[in-house]
């Protein structure tokens, strides 16, 4: 292993495409005739085939949640925290993929890419995709790779609720779930922090009703916007206090409008760079499954109901200061998991991270989450 | 008093304007050879010159506190609910001044008014104004209309700033301050989310740096976006979930970027009509007003230090689903003032209305901020 790639990283990955060729139903009623999906795989599968985990990915994620792309490359997968050998999720023990979404923006098919058989891009004729939709995409992809079962299926916040859908919709496939920063559905606040990111993005003219692609525009402010406003979302107030505080970055204040604070120069940083490295039809896509995402509303709002089909045994974490996803969310998860009478664990982590201590290695949560993992390997040996 | 105005209103008011020659120097070292004030006035002035109470406004506020412009006006002035016959801030016992802040937008000296002896509009050349700079406006306007104190400075939020301002730069000239919903400075995230909002105007292509007046363009979008931002903190969580809940426009998901939930609709609703009362250079500048604010900076972040030089009797209001100005924050102010040794009252009230909850009448509201005006009435006989 070259020097500059920590010991307990994964090492070097590459992702890997697969073409599916039979049409995929999707809930809005469309039909995909064919597609691609992008994935990444870390680890091997065991003899028995019964050490396969699927990881799924968050708004902003892609299946690059581990190791490095090349050595040139300045930061490792999202998710690089708990996936490793030696971490959590150890892949000297487990076999563990990950897909880049449908609509995603890094291979799999979606707005940024062409429509088959033309030389059109998609853009913003991609049509809706829901949680459902990317479930049942994951569900190919197993069968093509010929897993027979899940281990286990992991995800933090949208990553979670494509977790509790893998329960519901193929609770024989799926051991284990670990539902982390998560909620059973969004509520008016988390919508409406959506609807001004999609405004953002849409009312930006290069946005050009989507087909940006075909007019050589990004619209770069109405994206940086939308990454800047999702940015306070992810962060506690505690945490951006510590983090900046009141911090000037020229040490006085300017009495104009060029940034002041070092938290207004953080969030600049952040917009900008989020704009060379994603796609804003994939960014509007990915906020309405997470506005649409309410498994309980086909059994009359009730979620234990709905929860009532799982046979995993679930691992359900949420952390102190995450005000996107709170822990109350979390709990009601839980209790319904419970009223169901499923076997669910729960820990609520301290942490002043936010909605990001999902992707943070906090000792505490990779401690519990270390423990899990492990007592998992046992239990399919 | 005609029919459709209700009887417990001040009724028909109108706005004043005053002239000021006297330079008026700022914090930040420019100075306005002169300038307009903005204000209205309700109720009448007592024998003894004992009864003047200042009305500080908000970010988005203006002088039109009470009472309606015209048989026409749909609405009455923002602070309706507390202020007029019978009401807390009763008019039949009070003088009310309110005012338009400077670098506003309804006939005070603003971004939208010509730059004098001249045909052009100030626009982003106004220079940027602090909540000191306001107060000592505040007090010139008090001078020229022969007031000799305050028996009360009164303002929520933004406007609760500038009670904590006047009572720390002009304690002799203040019986009473009531600091609603306000806090000391702002947090990191309270300035993130002005940045986002700065940053969704600035960045509009009809900003035309600031100049947009001159080129006939309004940055409708970006001005739209500030907006929906704002209200998504002024509201809390749980009165979003009362007001809108999941609640569909249609009955059913479009799988579009059209509205799909009540709360898009409203926000959309709220983003527009912003647009057409409200001007985006004060928008601007009102939050740059509030970034700045933060007295102890001057005292080595001491803000009992601070305080000590006041002599008014404070009365803090919090609401307990205020998550812009959550109630910690008025607690701050009040440890302050009691370790200075003030007298000082504290409320905390329970509602779920979030920051907006300080223009609701809440009953128990009502009841405290009515008992502590009569009190004062009492005490200035």
């Amino acid at each position: 292993m070259p020097d500059s790639i920590p010991p307990d990283s994964i090492g070097i990955v590459a992702t890997k495409t697969l073409h599916f060729s039979e049409p995929l139903e999707l809930e809005c009623g469309k039909t995909l005739s064919q597609y691609d999906i992008a994935y990444e795989t870390y680890g091997e599968p065991n003899a028995a085939g019964s050490n396969a985990i699927l990881i799924c990915h968050a708004l902003s994620g892609d299946q690059h949640a581990a190791g490095y792309h090349s050595m040139q490359d300045r930061k490792p997968g999202w998710w690089e925290s708990s996936i490793g050998p030696g971490k959590p999720i150890d892949t000297n023990h487990f076999y563990v993929i990950c897909i880049n979404n449908l609509g995603g923006c890094k291979g799999s098919s979606g707005p940024n890419t062409k429509i088959p058989g033309t030389d059109k891009y998609w853009g913003p004729d991609f049509p809706i995709v829901t949680v459902r939709d990317w479930v049942n995409s994951q569900h190919r992809l197993m069968q093509a790779l010929h897993i027979s079962h899940w281990c286990a299926v992991i995800g933090g916040s949208l990553g979670g609720m494509q977790v509790l859908q893998w329960s519901i919709d193929y609770p024989d496939l799926i051991k284990y779930a670990l539902v982390i920063a998560a909620a059973s559905k969004l509520s008016a606040q988390n919508i409406a922090f959506n609807e001004v990111a999609r405004q953002s993005i849409m009312s930006d003219p290069d946005f050009h009703n989507g087909h940006y692609l075909e007019n050589n525009s990004v619209p770069r402010r109405g994206l940086m916007l939308a990454r800047m406003l999702g940015h306070i979302t992810y962060l506690s107030d505690d945490s951006m206090r510590e983090k900046f505080g009141r911090e000037l970055r020229e040490g006085k204040l300017s009495f104009g409008f060029d940034v002041d604070f070092q938290v207004e120069s953080y969030l600049r940083y952040q917009g900008t760079s989020f704009v060379d490295r994603f796609d804003a039809n994939t960014y509007l896509l990915m906020t309405k499954a997470l506005d649409y995402f309410d498994p309980a509303s086909e059994h009359k709002h009730d979620l234990t109901a709905t929860l009532s089909r799982a046979t995993a045994k679930f691992l359900v974490i949420s952390f102190t200061s995450d005000w996107r996803f709170a822990p109350e969310r979390s709990q009601e998860i839980v209790r319904a998991l419970l009223d169901a009478r499923k076997q669910v664990s729960y820990v609520e982590i301290t942490a002043q991270h936010g909605h990001d201590a999902f992707l943070i290695p906090i000792p505490h949560y990779m401690n519990i989450f270390h423990s899990y993992m492990k007592s998992i390997r046992e239990a399919i040996q």
